[in-house]
């Protein structure tokens, strides 16, 4: 952390990153400035398209985020691509023990388990593409009913949305549930607290039927 | 909307936006992309910073947006300069009539009624600021409770995630209740199906108190 106290977000951006994995988490941390900062980080600098056209700005290149203390992984068409990218992939697997907290939302599980971080951990992703994101990590402890799940310092949620329940449940966790209630009321989202409910997981048998 | 039925969304986007007023809804017409097209528009092409930090790409300039369909205006603490700013508002003033479906999420409202937009129609806002919106329209009928506000093509959310159920709401309005689900479903979004659902509204009572 700086000596302000305050926490260094990152959000991990790629083409074909998907909008909402990235801007809902970025909403809840960044309305919470005296606690934590928000940064785009990427490869390289500039633009970014996203799976849904918008483009956003990396200001940070990976090579110069090891004073990151939470790093945040969106899902989004462009994982397909992320998972043969050896440069991202070796960055993650060399600076994941710098990270106080890594976290996925989406199939952004499926790039911390191609990257070997999630072997033998305990982590969940979207409904809708799950058998593809379980092949990126056969080793993983994949659960297929849950909003979102902790392993200590990996914290994985499920699709999209479900990226600013997980972001209001570790601001609970670092800075208490008052804040965490001021962030969702700010935002007028309907918070859901419990980590097990998911009436999203019935898609999973529906794509995979 | 073009030869290919697609309707053309634009995200007006401003210094000081809120992440989250743009990006909801984004994701969910930018997600069904056989009806929709997603643009970021803007006074000027290039990046614009949000209220939050992260810089979006503007790709269309305000000039060039006779061909839009829709229009979204977000909130964020950039609003109070823009109802300052002439030029938006004589655009927004002299394009309205081109547009389907105008439309605010949270004090991005106060924006449409500065340029007298909203005169004599029904709107919504946020509930932290609603004092301040009140004041850019004193002959709006201002809904104090309300997740969503529609006035035939003018609809209003409240603020920053209600513009996720307002796009949804938009979605069924054009194209049946079956396809909204499907996006909110893709996004694992809990959509608030109705309009008057608003327990955020007791906020407005203690930011006035």
């Amino acid at each position: 952390m700086t000596g302000s106290e305050k926490r260094l977000v990152g959000f991990l951006l790629f083409e074909g990153f998907e909008l909402l994995d990235v801007f809902g988490p970025a909403e809840i941390f960044g309305m919470l400035d005296r606690k934590f900062e928000v940064h785009i980080v990427g490869e390289a600098l500039g633009a970014v398209s996203s799976a849904q056209g918008p483009q956003a700005v990396v200001s940070k290149r990976l090579i110069d985020c090891s004073d990151l203390d939470i790093l945040l992984v969106p899902g989004g068409d462009g994982t397909r691509i992320v998972v043969e990218n050896e440069a991202v992939l070796s960055w993650l697997a060399s600076s994941a023990d710098k990270f106080e907290y890594i976290t996925s939302v989406c199939a952004g599980s499926a790039v911390l388990a191609k990257a070997g971080l999630l072997d033998g951990r305990w982590a969940t992703s979207n409904k809708m593409a799950f058998e593809w994101v379980e092949s990126q990590g056969p080793n993983v402890n994949w659960v297929k009913k849950a909003r979102w799940v902790e392993d200590g310092n990996l914290w994985a949620s499920a699709g999209v949305s479900a990226g600013i329940d997980m972001s209001l449940a570790l601001v609970k966790h670092l800075h208490g549930e008052k804040l965490a209630d001021l962030a969702a009321k700010g935002a007028e989202y309907d918070w859901h607290r419990d980590a097990d409910w998911d009436p999203f997981s019935e898609l999973y048998e529906y794509t995979r039927n």
